[in-house]
């Protein structure tokens, strides 16, 4: 049994790495914090965890607990870059899920994130956390940093196209995403009588997930790519829908591009190629679904996920695993709810 | 045309009497007040007002405008009482949408607002705001005191009832809102990703619509009643639906409660007494509708209404009406959206 | 007072045309057709019209009411072809709110419809009702196609700025819609366990809306343009976000773009350009929402609307008032409900 | 490895029946049938099973499959009857997931089904499957009637409190129920325009589980009861909420009424008592909450589950653990949702 321990164990993300975790067969919970909650049982905040973590409670830092195996950074950006360093001196792997070790330029990431970032050095260690197309080299990773929810559905339905070279690399991301994703947090723009029967536009252009979306074009593109990003906030709890838009460069056809997709995921355990993308097929569950459509000489490519799981905490554990030696699948090999 | 004034123009309730006030054919906005918005033009906060109050812009205080003829106060509970003795003493005529008014026993509003009433004064000048019961008073009142949503949605539903002397006067009332009931600032239940896809009990016995609903039952009963309120949050934005069960003292059949109903309600422009009641058939409108239905010896008496127009910013509009001397519909005269 | 009828009157779109005409100052409703419903009281079937429609009952056909002066024709397509010859034919004015007379070539009609047009004749007479851009054209019309949902607002975020000649006339268009916009008849993907909490893409690449919003661009860009047109099913009830993306053939800046809407819709009453688009401003109200966004040499521009309202029947009462000699606005000049 | 057929492979019972059992380590799906997609691939159907039921095909009938253990009947009501007799000659141990078997008195049934009951032979043999009440008999049954997902919920919290004498008999369940309750098949009710945003009564007074839950109550009162009760159509897609009002016999407390549940679920796997119960905490697991609340002399309690897994084939997974000897909690021990 390994010992992991979640730092930033309240937010949405830390309460659903605990739910994946207090099943999973090879690690237990050993500490989860929390600075609001430090003291009480997990089992009484998260009550959907009654009988899965037993008396744990939270405490006030990871520090209070000896001999952690692996830890998960469940912190704001900004935050994680400061318990990073810590974690990798003491030799614990770790994953952030944050977007603090998301960029290897560090000038990318101070342009987007707005502050400076102060621990360049580990930034050079860490992994992009996406097992379908870097698979071996989280297996040897000490840091994985998870990538983003909107990230994740547009890389899974972009990065086969592109690496052909079939398409454009100026691609148009338009992507729907459910409120969890926007965290525990109460906003105006997350308070029910705002969003709640309506779909909203926001961080147009500038959301802080376009660099990192562009990034990972980039690696499959082979030149650079400009990827025009529109996040929209949708009225449901889980889910994102990513819909891409690409020119085609040469002609194709629709059996090409389903050949393209079932050559990438035909044998991926999360990821599947399907006629029509269905975010409930896959809500609850590490699964991902990707689909595409020939529309004359354009492309859309659709990807859909449940932004907790495989767009958060599902993907970090799928990391875990891999980096801790484990199957791939352990803790996670459930179907999506489907209804 | 009247000149009219609201006091805290940027909340739902004054949003709303904005919304409808601006296509009122007698009267004038003159006024709208907000601390945080002062200076701002209303059809840049509210873009949904665009083209319907010209050039207007927030003020800090009423006392900005003079010779309103008519003010709304539309603050929080605790503030209106320190608006409306002034506005008594200029001989402006109000109302209030809070809770400040609405008891004519101060003890009972100490109690459940657990705080002091420092306008015991005006208290006891406030009408209480349904027209469909209080028609007469509203119209020579200086003073009106704007029931609560819930209490509204119920006790149209029970007074007819009650009043027969068919019924118990212990009644369960067990009804449901949407989140817009809640107000405008965000908290943890009305976050989305929190209240989005479910339901939730809320202030179980401890709501303050409870007593308001008890004064009514016990105007109508002529004895002291009992009343069992459980709130509950929906995930819609606008509507109430309260469920409110009886027992019956004597026999009585079903066409005995459809006429008793019949009889109340058959005239009235705003209530109707239908088969089955439909939160779509009266949303976005000052409509509400009841219903009732015979179950062995008990009876459920459904009442559902928007709860900022009838529930609210309408029926407030309409007592203004009748305070004004003018056509209680004006303004006013809409269906609900149906669909 | 005109006397108006509306064949299909149990359908959204008649209701919606009910609701609206209801309360207009200038029209009474003189009949209303129901093959399931004839001889019902109209307010028996829609609670919501409860003191507006009086005794109306719906009839088999309007041919037994006498003297109509306008038709409102809201059946499926297919249906209203075989209506409008008798109403032109009569010298009675009409708008037809299917698709039926919406394309002047009929071949485009029959590829995408799947059926024979039978009433090329009228076809050549029929103006396309977007009063925005063909105002004076509608005035002298006897015949009006009212647009589609998507098209509208497709065509409002589009038009100004293919106009312009600034941008590529190759559009991408990911259009969401509220559920009423598929009607009121039950099916698979509108069943609320089906659609309620997520985001389904249907009818890509295929929908009927895509070359009528081409035919229109078109008509702008004076050259023919590429519609990628993907429309996705929102879990509310009404409301449309089309999100347009376009490529920048020439520099400009967001203030370009900025002063482009600005002069198109600045003196329009029901379209408003706006820095952030929200269905909730406009849901339940004639008006739509514009916006547009620079990113990078891409632009995306949005529409927002009520499907039901300007997106359909809303628009068709518009069309009507200026073929009527009327005040356009006239019993359309209510707010949306912002909240 | 126990074989196991299900009869109603693509309802959603019986989908959920196959997303839990796919996973279970004890039990293969070895038949699963279908008429409308029989001879199809069950992860073509149903795409998130992909990869849990390899290349299952739907069957006509389970005859087609030999030597199984076990059957779940996952059909409408009247047609289990049809199966059951069958099963049970063949010595096969199932569990019907209608109302065909819940009530020993066949009166009972045919008055509220409305049809014969054409099985009274087995309808003795049956036992009702709630596990944390009738456990022992459960073990040792070779036919289980699975509740309804209404009777569920409100039996889990309205037992505990009138086996102890403390309340009156007389009940009443107001009761909140997700849109996938309601089936597969699409209607006018559950059509997304109709029941999106809004909480629709139906079937008041006349819905087939009240005689379900007064027969429980029966049980447990010890004399003849009569509940109340009230279906509530909700904008959600799973889960219930039923709110259980009853009278107080004699003076309590609220720490009685918690030591009454305490005592009652404290060791239960899957029902908790709860301060305040939530459908997100129990979302998609086979967990019940259950929180009661004094006020006055009246008590609410509350009991909110899943209604597809607590409420229908995760209870169905429950009871077969018990009757085939496994543990109780096999390929159920997961968490709710939490958000």
């Amino acid at each position: 049994m390994f010992k992991v321990g979640i730092i930033g164990g309240t937010g949405y993300t830390g309460g659903e790495l605990s739910r994946i975790l207090c099943t999973h067969p090879d690690v237990e919970i050993a500490a989860l914090t929390s600075r609001q909650n430090a003291g009480r049982k997990v089992s009484d905040v998260h009550t959907y965890l009654k009988g899965y973590v037993g008396d744990l409670e939270f405490t006030q830092s990871i520090s209070e607990t000896r001999d952690l195996d692996f830890v998960f950074v469940a912190t704001p950006h900004g935050v994680a870059m400061k318990e990073i360093p810590q974690l990798m001196e003491q030799g614990i792997k770790a994953i952030d899920l944050s977007g603090d070790y998301r960029f290897h330029d560090v000038d990318v990431y101070q342009k987007w994130y707005g502050h400076e970032h102060t621990d360049v050095e580990n930034l050079g260690k860490a992994v992009y956390g996406l097992p379908e197309f870097f698979r071996d080299k989280i297996k040897g990773a000490d840091l994985v940093a998870n990538p983003g929810c909107y990230a994740t559905s547009a890389i899974l339905a972009c990065a086969p196209l592109i690496r052909t070279g079939l398409v454009n690399e100026d691609v148009i991301v338009d992507a729907k995403s459910g409120t969890s994703g926007a965290g525990m947090v109460p906003t105006e723009r997350t308070h029910h009588s705002t969003c709640g029967e309506t779909i909203i536009p926001y961080s147009v252009g500038k959301h802080r997930h376009t660099p990192e979306i562009e990034m990972a074009v980039d690696m499959f593109a082979g030149s650079h790519s400009k990827v025009t990003f529109v996040p929209q906030l949708l009225p449901i709890v889980r889910g994102i829908l990513s819909s891409c838009y690409f020119s085609l460069k040469k002609d194709a056809t629709q059996e090409d591009l389903d050949s393209i997709y079932e050559r990438q995921y035909g044998k991926e355990t999360f990821v599947h190629y399907v006629p029509e993308p269905s975010i409930r097929a896959v809500v609850a569950s590490n699964h991902a679904q990707v689909a595409s459509k020939l529309i004359g000489d354009k492309v859309v490519a659709f990807g859909v996920l449940d932004n907790l799981v495989k767009g958060a905490s599902g993907q970090a554990v799928q990391c875990m695993n891999l980096m801790l030696g484990l199957d791939e699948k352990e803790g996670l090999n459930l179907p999506g709810l489907g209804v």
